[in-house]
């Protein structure tokens, strides 16, 4: 008889398959306030990475890191009339602090443009302050109703950036380069996800932007994943929250900005783009651990050669760890590194020490070779460079075979059952988005005709990228 | 007439400077929400260097970062009788939320030992669970009733490390360890603040803990800080949220368990530990600028010398940058560098450049010394080391030399209004210290004759650190 599979396949219910890799994968469990969640120590580990790779390409564009309060007065929210309406719905407040009713109610942060830019009011004032580029690490709350681990959930960690620009050129430009070289860049290079870089349709702008740029990513079940967001806001806020400057010839205007950010969502997107039926499949660039030498069964030699590998790949720059607890089975150890994604596993016994070998197991390309211990750090180091190249090559050949040219709104509902489909947003048009929108389909983002970021949403000959979404 | 002082000096008023330095190095600003704070740039930068720093340390230990959540149902912090008469009257409780009352009102974690627990009761089974050591960095809330900035904020960053152990001993020698190898190694080698590490009375206990061990330091008015503490929690938390393990034996236990934490009122030693009447000055191996090249006018090469100069620095490991904003005249400049308490400045111009030298300015050791071009790399790393060890020296000859011996409370008490006392605890005792304790005054910690960390409260000749705290 066959063993029962260890989670449920993608092929007969995707959302079960996915709490299941989370569960077993053990990446994160359900808080016990709806919505919330505690990510486990090797959620956590992923997401450590993905924070330090975003954090240095932030950095690189001479943003700064701070940290604006938790709490913001339930009045500034109010100051920006599109935002407050967008995000009222989904606000926790806290009424009552240290035994007291609060005379001012104080709202946990769904996101922080307010409380910021009543500090920019007080830090910017002339052009010699500006660009003023700043970020913040933290933790926001948006009251769920569904909510879906890493996916949706009523708190979640993220970056959120904010600045202040001269002129609105200076700030639509910086918001494009934080969607290129901080998320595109990251996302593809390093979460080997590929992710077209769209702007968002009105309808689906950010609560107070006037434009928002998006990176949008197919699942394996064909479903769009936002991935990231950076939003022009005009001088809305600067406007609201008095943030003017004087210019080098001594008027007074308000500054132009930019806000952007991207959360533990992507680890959802992480596990959903490149997960299989045997687990998560984490791409070496961005794996915690990216080799693990498994100590199959001890025998003459066996826990020498295992430390020795661990000490040459750690030298060659691999993360690597050790697995010598032969006191739990092996098998059950292997399936526990799959279910972890773990890229390479190189599996050690007494049969291989005494022929001078080990197996070199691979998650991404699904192969078992036997190695020379002398030659197996440039195997591993190769290794790990050509999988994620086939991780990304893998999910890119997806989303293109699931993508269709449509000409209809039926024919992009359709499509969308099971992929993406691309319409001329002259055939859809502000109509046909709300009409497909009954069907829970809806626009992820405008491109033009070459695949490039729009600057309009009335550009002649732009194309809609139309599909379900999470 | 001589120029008013940038800042309050510290001997006209000492909690007026700490303001002022906090304003003008540009650290952090008070938030609109009473208690809470914005961390600015600076102040987030050295944050951040503190952050790296303790979390490579907590890792050596193995423990493993991970994140649980933010809000905590007001019931999970009634099941530790001590821990929620600690915490009650320091809470904030979200009522409301996503438009509707909640059924059962939500705490924001104030410290997370209780929702930690309700997890570690599914996560430990058998003995081969332990010991589970997790670390989470966080904001946590206290709602403050006289708050003053990084030393007693309503909200904070922190970590807080919470582990479970099979033994008693086991769980001792690892909350001692984390004091060690983290917090006081850390403290004394990165910070070049001196710590005593002792135990807490029964008093100052943590609200559920059956010992608490702490890193006390000086400050420069002679007040006392505590930097850090590391604590047992026995079985306490283990009992109420049912964490238990089967033995290797097949037997039941309760878990033994330690929690730990160190926060963003480090920051606050920082400053009160190492500020002058100029600014603040921070250890070079903490800075996260520890070298700044200034051009102090434009001139033939000089860029060209400066731009060398940074490129050689950085090359040889020194966190380093370039200030050529020469619109700004120079003498600003120079104090603003002096006020965030950047360690070395390096002027370089038009005269520097034609010499072949340039001025190489010391923070720490107030000196200003002409070095050539070609030698200036090997003397700024070597002042780097010098002026860490000279700020860890000074600041212990200041506690060396304001910690008195005395007989009785009045001498203790009378003492403390300057720096520390040290008495015998069979001389002090409960009684002593709710004595002291009216006049504003505290038992920082037991220590033993050797200064060596007691064992226990009952241990015979322990002395008593006593002195007014922050």
């Amino acid at each position: 008889m066959a063993r029962p599979p260890v989670l449920t396949p993608q092929g007969q219910d995707f959302p079960r398959w996915y709490q299941d890799v989370i569960a077993k994968a053990e990446l994160a469990d359900n808080g016990p306030v709806r919505g919330t969640m505690v990510i486990r120590p090797w959620g956590y580990a992923i997401w450590e990475r993905m924070q330090r790779e975003v954090d240095d390409r932030i950095k690189a564009t001479g943003a700064q890191n701070a940290y604006f309060p938790l709490f913001i007065p339930q009045s500034y929210l109010q100051r920006e009339a599109e935002h407050i309406e967008g995000f009222s719905p989904e606000l926790a407040v806290v009424t009552h602090a240290g035994g007291k009713e609060l005379e001012e109610p104080v709202v946990v942060r769904p996101t922080s443009e307010t409380i910021v830019n009543s500090f920019f009011a007080k830090w910017v004032q002339s052009y010699r302050d500006l660009p003023l580029l700043v970020n913040n690490w933290s933790n926001v709350v948006r009251w769920e109703l569904r909510p879906r681990i890493f996916l949706r959930t009523t708190e979640f960690l993220w970056q959120e950036g904010h600045t202040c620009h001269a002129t609105q050129a200076d700030a639509g430009a910086y918001a494009r380069r934080i969607l290129d070289e901080v998320y595109a860049d990251f996302m593809e290079s390093v979460l080997a996800i590929p992710v077209l870089r769209g702007r968002k349709t009105r309808r689906e702008r950010f609560a107070g932007a006037v434009n928002t740029l998006t990176c949008e990513a197919m699942m394996r079940d064909g479903k769009a994943l936002q991935m990231g967001t950076s939003h022009e806001l005009g001088q809305n806020f600067a406007k609201s929250f008095g943030v003017a400057f004087s210019t080098a010839d001594g008027e007074q205007s308000y500054v132009w900005q930019t806000s952007w950010g991207v959360s533990t969502r992507m680890v959802g997107g992480l596990i959903m783009c490149h997960g299989d039926d045997s687990g998560l499949r984490i791409p070496p660039r961005l794996a915690p651990t990216q080799a693990v030498v498994m100590v199959v069964k001890e025998g003459d030699g066996v826990s020498e050669a295992a430390a020795q590998l661990v000490s040459e790949l750690s030298a060659a720059g691999v993360r690597c760890e050790l697995d010598a607890r032969t006191d739990t089975a092996f098998g059950r150890r292997a399936i526990d590194r799959e279910l972890k994604g773990i890229p390479v596993r190189i599996e050690v016994g007494p049969r291989e020490v005494a022929e001078g070998n080990a197996m070199l197991v691979r998650r991404i390309s699904a192969t078992k070779e036997r190695k020379s211990l002398a030659g197996l750090t440039a195997a591993v180091t190769e290794a790990l460079v050509q999988d994620q190249d086939l991780l990304f090559a893998e999910a890119l050949a997806r989303r293109e075979g699931s993508t269709a040219d449509v000409g209809s709104f039926g024919e992009a509902v359709e499509a969308a059952a099971s992929g993406w489909a691309r319409i001329t947003w002259a055939a859809l048009g502000h109509e046909g988005e709300a009409a497909i929108a009954e069907q829970g389909v809806s626009v992820r983002c405008l491109l033009r005709a070459d695949g490039g970021v729009p600057e309009r949403d009335d550009e002649p000959e732009l194309f809609a990228i139309v599909g379900r979404s999470y």
